[in-house]
């Protein structure tokens, strides 16, 4: 963590004095005279998206298009390990197309309650302190009800529509608290407002406290530029909490002194819930713990009798996952699985279980444990602490319910979540 | 690990029994019958590489071709992170073009001191337990004297080109382990030779305790097939060892009494050395711990005064790094640098410095320890210990000598291993 920005804050004023720059100029010729040590240009991703190439591509793959929003799922029955392939990354785009950026134009601007406004070109940008770190990346819709089952029967049953706008990245960038603490909080500044250069704007409210603790503004995707789809050429990752506060293309952040109802986050996205005494919560930060079983699921080749491996993901915005455990009987008895590792916060972590089936019908599913100890709930448990109908699609995003895939005697396996 | 074989063994044969499967069968029958959690075939990756386009790509980023060796050096300072994107991993291949392999008719024999002689199909692989692991590989020539200095010129100067074939991977498979506690190894069989299917048929000796300890029979490289020039369809990988043992291709195992002096194994890979009181080791197996800074490194633009982040890797075939120090004084003085997380065994660890150059001229240089005690050598104290003369290019293959960077008053960078 590099949330000792004072620390780093006084250690790029001397370094910043040392060539003999004041530190107060505040734009991005103070930063371009800091220091040289930065990452280079590297080809530009997603060259023929201009010429609509890779549109066919992600068609190819499973993507769909319409007037305002481009999706695509992340085939997890596909792949291994914890590293999503940065092609197959989810995409929920708030728009009808990938803004076509020059990034030797774009520029980063801090503002509002700051002392001093300031500008980052990305050379700026990375000239400076960097990390890398790797995290998971959740739609806040992801495995909700309301896209299982009969209402949803164009979206079909494999995991990857259901449980694929999850996915997990090696993201390199800077700190925003570095460039927090260079621009100066003013005392009474306690939010961020921030935007996209997306043809939308799409924009997002975050407490400053999370801004200040392991935020990063991020150009790097597992090793390569940030992909257009996925942002290019930065992107706000704010890691364990839902997709909306990652925004991408971004361009601006405002410091102010309350939360904005931003359009984003004022449409659809809260539930009356029993547990708030009948209230919603405006605000939803960070993900609860979740898991599911990646293979065998709905509508993969059928099992045959013998061996199978059981393999899936398990995640948490509450940090690291301590324990998985798999139910191969209908949730009757359970086992712990194995955790491969690397094992760590905020990040998906691969899980694998050793089962020999019998050619019984069966229920299969997963149930993670973070290290805080919240534990994944079933459907059941989740709709009663929300004090939601217990049958039938409904609108619960923020959903982090068990995911059970029922084995039928012919080794075939469909989504059980409501039956 | 999985090392636990033969609790894995038995269990596979309960499962096989369950399915009414004779246990000694011994063939890919056998194995289409045992199960069905089986990886999906991906698109075969590198469709290019028939008519040349690989090639191309290739060449366009440093490749070198000759009439029987294909060599590309992965560019170091180019990427953050630990994950080296698929197409960027170094290759050093003894062949003049990559095998047309069909994935559909591949199979992996394993034979000789085995009770029962077994023949896999990528479809049988797939369907057995399998892992994920972050690791190196590296050439056993990389960064060695030999690549230095003026015998070299057309080479370069820069980091990629003297230090970049290392690369690391998430690489799935599945534990050699599993497949020889399948055959059998009998009481005599304490060697593996093992071959690849390119033209060349590249093959390697193992000792058995390295074979059931961590080796994998990979398929997935980053959560995709393992690219054509990286072995597709299945490569063996050995962890923490020097890149031979790493055959690609893979294609038969033979388990025997005693190691075999393969080809590759017996070429230009000895030295004499006044430790081994004169001796040759010639068989080299595990990789010393090795470090370099990335950036800044020869040849990249200039430093300016001011505030410079240095970055760079280290890593180690005994294990995981644990502390990396970096001296800005031309080794006068040193401090720990910051190691950024996952830090795992026998895998790149990216490390940061936060620097201040005050534009005089100056050397820096990492200096890497790993779990085990073991510290990175300065060149003088490596060829003191080795026996072999203070100066000039030689011979070395296995070098891990400190990397020194030689900042001058202009804030260029050249290598200054040989001044």
């Amino acid at each position: 963590m590099d949330s000792n920005g004072s620390g780093r804050r006084r250690f790029l004023k001397q370094a910043a004095a040392l060539a003999g720059v004041a530190a107060g100029a505040g734009a991005g010729t103070e930063w371009a005279a800091r220091g040289q040590s930065k990452m280079p240009e590297l080809a530009k991703p997603g060259a023929g998206a201009a010429d609509g190439q890779d549109h066919r591509e992600m068609l190819r793959r499973g993507a769909r298009f319409s007037v305002d929003h481009i999706t695509y799922y992340t085939p997890l029955q596909d792949y291994a390990g914890i590293i999503t392939p940065a092609q197959l990354h989810f995409v929920q785009q708030h728009s009808s197309h990938w803004p076509d950026i020059d990034a030797q134009q774009h520029r980063l601007t801090i503002h509002g309650m700051v002392d001093r406004p300031l500008s980052f070109s990305m050379d700026d940008l990375k000239r400076l302190p960097s990390v890398t770190r790797i995290h998971f990346l959740e739609c806040q819709g992801n495995s909700s009800a309301m896209i299982h089952g009969a209402g949803n029967q164009n979206m079909g049953p494999p995991v990857q529509f259901v449980w694929g706008m999850t996915s997990c990245s090696e993201w390199t960038g800077v700190p925003l608290s570095v460039l927090l603490n260079e621009a100066g909080v003013q005392p009474e500044g306690k939010w961020l407002v921030y935007e996209g250069a997306d043809p939308g704007k799409f924009s997002h409210t975050l407490p400053l406290a999370k801004a200040l603790d392991d935020v990063i503004v991020a150009y790097g995707q597992n090793g390569e530029p940030v992909r257009v789809e996925q942002g290019y050429p930065i992107r706000m990752i704010v890691p364990g909490w839902e997709g909306p506060f990652s925004v991408k293309y971004l361009r601006h952040i405002k410091v102010v002194d309350q939360p904005y109802m931003a359009w984003n986050e004022a449409m659809n996205h809260s539930i009356p819930r029993a547990d708030l005494g009948g209230k919603s919560r405006w605000y939803h930060f960070q993900w609860a713990t979740k898991s599911v079983i990646t293979r065998p699921s709905a509508g993969l080749e059928a099992l045959r009798i013998g061996y199978v491996q059981i393999t899936g993901l398990a995640w948490s915005g509450g940090g690291a996952i301590k324990k998985v455990e798999v139910s191969t009987d209908s949730g009757r008895t359970w086992k712990e699985a194995k955790l491969q590792g690397p094992i760590l916060p905020k990040a998906h972590t691969r899980f694998t279980f050793d089962w020999a089936w019998d050619g019984e019908e069966t229920v299969i599913m997963s149930r993670s444990t973070d290290e805080t100890g919240d534990v994944q709930p079933s459907r059941a448990e989740l709709y009663k602490n929300w004090g939601i109908p217990a049958e039938g699609p409904v609108r619960t995003t923020h959903f982090n319910a068990i995911q059970p895939w029922k084995v039928a005697r012919d080794g075939s396996v469909r989504d059980a979540m409501f039956s």
